[in-house]
């Protein structure tokens, strides 16, 4: 059962390839996440660039290129090596399709040839996530509230049930994986 | 010679491996480009995200993962479709080689067994470069003038040559090649 479980819930947060357009402000008005009450925070798409990742999967067939952008505070915590993150901190998880085109590699062939280049870039969106600090609210989950959502919406509760249990390991750096890119 | 020049280029421009720290200010106090003389730009590090990128090359040895940031004005252009780009947008171009980590693939392995998920993520900087538009002082390269530095230096001007020809296919969306991400 568990093992279902988590393959339903990597199907809905990592597989899924609905492109949807993110409206340069974010938006608060949408719905919230199961368990945590996470609504998609205004003016996300705006916050400042914390790293870059890379995930691949399923042989071959899950290939994401991910962006983490954080809020001013989470931005000031990463910069300042501020753990655990204060209250109010906030962690966005941009997740797209790795996409590429025939003309970029074209110009890397024929601008550096014999190297072999190819690039790949965003393409369609998959999925975004959240984690919010409010030690009060969320003390259950060592202060973090999580979010998933996907062209818009939010994922269920089983997948929001598995947010916190995945993020444990990280627990010397606050349940954050992604470090500050220099 | 045209094939030497190029590589010497390729080496410069992507395969260099020495990490650097940016301030997260960025600054504009260091030597300019060549031929442009473009300075790093204050405050880059801080600029909205436009998409992420990867390059791959050299048989497998050149890995990086890549995030393009713009200040308010390519921002606002890109949002808007408008091109060609105004006078004053500024797009960065920040190279990271990619980097993994055993504990991330671990957690990985176990969150979302059977999947064979595997996560990288920007690691040591590579180089960071800059397309700067302004229409009048850089007329002979169709308004924009170009920088490549590593480690806070601008790289030479046979580097510096390469930019503005590289950059010719793309011409019909103004010399850039990145698209913003959704």
């Amino acid at each position: 059962m568990k093992k279902i479980i988590f393959v339903s819930v990597a199907v809905a947060a990592l597989a899924g390839a609905i492109a949807y357009v993110v409206p340069a402000s974010g938006g608060a008005d949408g719905e919230a996440s199961p368990i945590y009450g996470v609504k998609i925070p205004a003016g996300y798409r705006d916050w400042r660039l914390i790293s870059v990742k890379r995930l691949t999967g399923g042989g071959g067939k899950l290939k994401q290129l991910r962006a983490e952008l954080g809020n001013d505070i989470a931005i000031k915590a990463y910069r300042e090596g501020t753990l655990p993150f204060p209250d109010g901190s906030i962690i966005a998880a941009l997740h797209w399709n790795e996409d590429s085109s025939d003309s970029d590699n074209k110009v890397l062939a024929e601008g550096f040839p014999g190297l072999g280049l190819e690039s790949t870039f965003a393409g369609s969106a998959v999925n975004v996530q959240f984690m919010v600090k409010d030690s009060k609210k969320y003390a259950a989950s060592r202060g973090w509230g999580f979010a998933d959502f996907t062209n818009g919406k939010p994922g269920n509760e089983t997948l929001h049930k598995t947010c916190f249990p995945c993020h444990q390991p990280g627990k010397d750096h606050d349940y954050v994986f992604t470090r500050y890119a220099p």
